[in-house]
């Protein structure tokens, strides 16, 4: 029976592992069609929502049958109740990317950034998909350094935002208010989508110790 | 032991709604240290985060406990996940409230709104507290109606945050680029403190009926 109920808890963290997946590769467009205000992929992001939404759904069941079915203990349900925090996680990161493909949908024909901080989305973008697919192989490998090691992928990613609120901030912004707002909100999009990345790997940590990263640090 | 397992449920539930309390009034004081750029009260805000997360842990382990314990099966199971989720929303509510807090904290003595935005932040304050106290008495009637209610509140809350957006990008917006980054953040913040509540709504809804809001209101 232990034997059965792995089986389906790798199945779960499978589709788990595809979920993760499908955030990077929405994030990876939704980015693309902000910088080029390219209409066809935003929309193209924005119509994509119906598989995350049914890998979510399967997802669910999968963690509810194994809930139901096997009556898990201990470890065992510490895991289940992580993985459905983790559908959670990348629920709001599917949506995050949404958030980014609507952005540019709503400029377009213009583009949504002015010139000068491209780069800075270029790189939280990269950042951001980079994170999703560390995401995906620690909930594939459900290594505990790994999963630790996501927190360090966010630190960069802070910085890209301080950094971007240090540009919008500065006297010599030529670009208006509405640009201004766009800026704001787009490069909290992809903070936030960062944040749900070390939660997942905090949650794959837990899965596989029973620790914080705070308590896991400490001892190794 | 249906009755055991009920009584530990109702346990589990008076722990959230009580958590709903604290994510109010700390979003009812962040707003009020945020309004009359008031730093003590911004502080004490800021320093009473420790409390949720205790409360968090405590219902956390409560519903572990529930689950290891009581190997409850279907609707049983169901009410214990969707209480694990609402941990999550309650959680993230009142992260919300400590970031308008640090907001007002980081401005002081300067007030970080413009006079004319604070009806504005006034009215997305009143509704958000009182959207806590509606998932906070939902929470504890598990009434299926005040559930789906939740929704209308949020209508009212996305309206506030539209007309916001449009005060902004007025043409005659006169206070420049760091003070329109402000709003926008904390505009955000409000909205997202409802989105979670009106999560709430939809999860305890699920928990009583097995339905979501647009299944529930197809039949009734």
């Amino acid at each position: 029976m232990r034997t059965a109920y792995h089986e389906q808890l790798d199945t779960l963290n499978l589709i788990l592992g595809e979920m993760c997946e499908l955030a990077g590769t929405a994030m990876a467009r939704a980015t693309q069609a902000l910088l080029q205000a390219d209409l066809a992929i935003a929309e193209e992001v924005i119509s994509g929502t119906d598989k995350m939404t049914e890998l979510s759904a399967r997802a669910e069941e999968q963690a509810f049958a194994l809930l139901a079915l096997q009556a898990p203990v201990a470890g065992d349900l510490r895991g289940i109740v992580s993985a459905m925090q983790i559908v959670g996680d990348v629920d709001r990161m599917g949506a995050l990317a949404l958030h980014v493909a609507k952005v540019a949908r709503r400029r377009h024909p213009a583009k949504a950034l002015p010139e000068e901080v491209n780069g800075y989305f270029a790189e939280m973008g990269r950042l951001a998909v980079q994170m999703s697919e560390n995401a995906r192989d620690v909930i594939r490998s459900q290594n505990p350094d790994e999963a630790v090691r996501l927190q360090d992928d966010d630190d960069a990613m802070d910085d890209l935002h301080r950094h971007l609120f240090t540009v919008l901030m500065d006297r010599d912004w030529s670009h208006g208010v509405a640009a201004a707002v766009d800026v704001t909100l787009l490069g909290r999009y992809y903070e936030r989508f960062a944040d749900h990345a070390v939660l997942i790997g905090r949650r794959v940590l837990f899965q596989a110790t029973g620790k914080t990263p705070e308590q896991f640090l400490e001892v190794s």
